[in-house]
């Protein structure tokens, strides 16, 4: 048995105009399909710059209900019209909250549902704890044309919960959204191998495949500015990085997987046979 | 503040004899000593080859009961004599159950207790679940001379609920005693590169130093042969190999860290702040 996906990641810099980068991501969701991709993962917040470099009230009145959202409508169009599974990351008013959400798009454009991002981050250059309620949808895996999908959302990424539950509860894949550069304090610090590394591992421990897509680009704010380091990428089962962005360059990158022969070394490889569930409480100990 | 830790693996072959295998990790760890070390990781079970690779009853004879063991008292004279802090990994008896156990040594000689291997693999060349009940004693982390240690077995590497349990409650650096080499079904398989990067993915999510000493050398067993892979490896609190040992020889590694600084950068970092236990029950659900 044999279940051949091809997986792309797309990267590119987010300008002032949402229409604009709009278009800039359905163009790179369009070369991507070209290429054989039946997932396209896009980058967080993609339809503008990464507000959260700054604390500012008007910023709140971006959230949008996700029922008749312009980038979901037309994403879901995209979506059906080339035959892709595409997540599309948004800011989500619901009625006094407002969340950074992850609505999962079949492909034949039908809206699966959403997850709202748990783990929110704040520090200087990533003020998100000012934006965003912390996601209260718990961890979702969907049932898409491309396999199994756990999706979540950029400092979801840090965590290995997140990955293990989306893989116990079924996924085959993971993918991850993502907004990450520079530290505002000192631009000296580099953190994209440690992001690299421990997405790596997720992918490695819990054998499955995993597709983080970046921005690019030096975004300034009122009160700091941020570059954003790229280097989207797709690791393998083993955590081995099998496809890479660059730093600083709009681009595709795209690698295919047999998720059968996946599945196989899954469960060969015996940890989620051997796993001990009933010393694992202190995980879930407030 | 400031508290420097030099650290140390220790890699080396396993041959028939104990006493020889004894010495030699002996020799291995003083040499570590001679270089600064504080803390020492040996090898998985090294008074003797793995003899895991065969189903035979005659080896459940190995096990011994840790009160009077000779191995774990020659080397907690030997961590006074040196002032350093050494994990044995040895196969314990405890009344009709066998466990492959970890002892902590403290520098001044001091036992301070065991952990039970927990996860215990089972497979063409591990036949580990025939010989070891599985663990009982949760996961341990120590309060040592070189800091709060949390060390676990081998096959435990595998599992970011192992790594995150350990730090949760406290470990500031994780070891893991290792015996891991080729797959005899398919000689050609290489699973360093795994073991390695879900090892430095528990490193980065955690934001500890990690410590992994494998043996090397080919071993012939009656049913199969197995040829250990090294590859022993100290990362940074960043996942990042910051030494590393070669496939096929005996070897000493060693990193310094200082364990103030690692703990800023771990709280800084935010993880610790921003887990949603809340959302995580499905890890410890049976």
């Amino acid at each position: 048995m044999s279940r051949l996906l091809t997986v792309a990641a797309v990267q590119c810099a987010m300008l002032d105009d949402v229409d604009t980068n709009v278009a800039e991501v359905e163009r790179l969701v369009r070369e991507a399909a070209g290429r054989g991709a039946g997932l396209v993962v896009t980058p967080e917040l993609f339809e503008r710059p990464y507000w959260c470099k700054d604390q500012d009230p008007a910023y709140f009145g971006l959230a949008r209900p996700l029922r008749g959202h312009p980038t979901v409508a037309r994403f879901a169009a995209l979506a059906a019209e080339l035959a892709v599974v595409v997540p599309v990351s948004v800011y989500e008013r619901d009625g006094q909250a407002t969340f950074n959400t992850l609505v999962m798009i079949d492909a034949d454009g039908t809206v699966l549902g959403r997850y709202r991002k748990s783990h929110i981050p704040d520090g200087p250059g990533y003020q998100e704890k000012y934006y965003f309620n912390p996601g209260d949808s718990g961890f979702v895996v969907w049932r898409t044309a491309a396999g199994v999908i756990g999706g979540a959302v950029c400092w979801d990424q840090w965590f290995p919960e997140v990955a293990r539950c989306l893989v116990l509860d079924g996924a085959e894949l993971l993918l991850y959204p993502t907004a990450i550069g520079s530290e505002p304090p000192d631009p000296t610090v580099d953190t994209s191998g440690h992001w690299q590394r421990v997405m790596c591992g997720h992918a490695g421990a819990n054998l499955v495949p995993l597709v983080a897509a970046n921005r690019h680009g030096r975004e300034v704010g009122a009160s700091c500015e941020v570059t954003f380091y790229g280097s989207s990428f797709i690791a393998d089962q083993t955590g081995a990085i099998v496809a890479g962005a660059a730093r600083d360059r709009t681009e595709v990158i795209t690698a295919t997987f047999d998720l059968d022969a996946v599945a196989r070394q899954r469960t060969a490889w015996g940890v989620f046979r051997d796993r001990r569930p009933e010393l694992y409480g202190r995980l879930s100990r407030p």
